[in-house]
């Protein structure tokens, strides 16, 4: 019976392994420092990193970036090889990506963390 | 060996346990119908919902929601108790929520799924 589980429940397992993760997304804000007590005040998260013009915040499952949007447009990453998608950037931390802009115009930052 | 190995990996397991989750990041978005043709072409996605003025994306992690801002007003859901931020509505598919707005007027909708 324990084996006849296993197989059943394996599909299911795999399918969601295909799918692709979404790294962090960046939410525009005014005021970044008041806006990061606010979240560590009213929920379970902390901060990765923290300057005047944005910081980036853990969740369970994604990073939210909080940022000014005249210095760190608004986008959304997705971790995928961005070399598929065009010639990446190297970034100062060593990751890569390229930047798209999906049909409706928002930008989707396609990020190799390695 | 091994047993000194588990010890160390644990409280970073448990402390990931803590953080809260975010379930979903609507996306504003000018053609549904479009904009989730694209994203099915470019990344590993399924469809979970889809009508005229917005569409439910599957990714590993978390779900993106694709709606039109005029009908479906952009905002991103964290899974927590709504009935400790205020007086939760109850959604046709049973689900309950409060909506925050941060200190930069982004609206943040409190979610429990059952």
């Amino acid at each position: 019976m324990r084996s006849s589980t296993r197989e059943v429940e394996m599909p299911a397992l795999k399918e969601m392994k295909e799918f692709d993760t979404v790294d962090h997304f960046a939410v525009p804000v005014s005021d970044v420092k008041n806006t990061v007590e606010w979240y560590l005040q009213n929920f379970n998260c902390k901060v990765a990193y923290q300057d005047d013009t944005w910081a980036l915040l853990e969740f369970a499952n994604i990073r939210l970036a909080f940022v000014l949007p005249q210095q760190h447009p608004p986008h959304f990453a997705l971790l995928r090889d961005p070399a598929a998608f065009g010639e990446p950037k190297t970034h100062r931390d060593g990751t890569r990506s390229v930047y798209l802009n999906d049909p409706s115009g928002n930008s989707v930052e396609v990020l190799a963390l390695k």
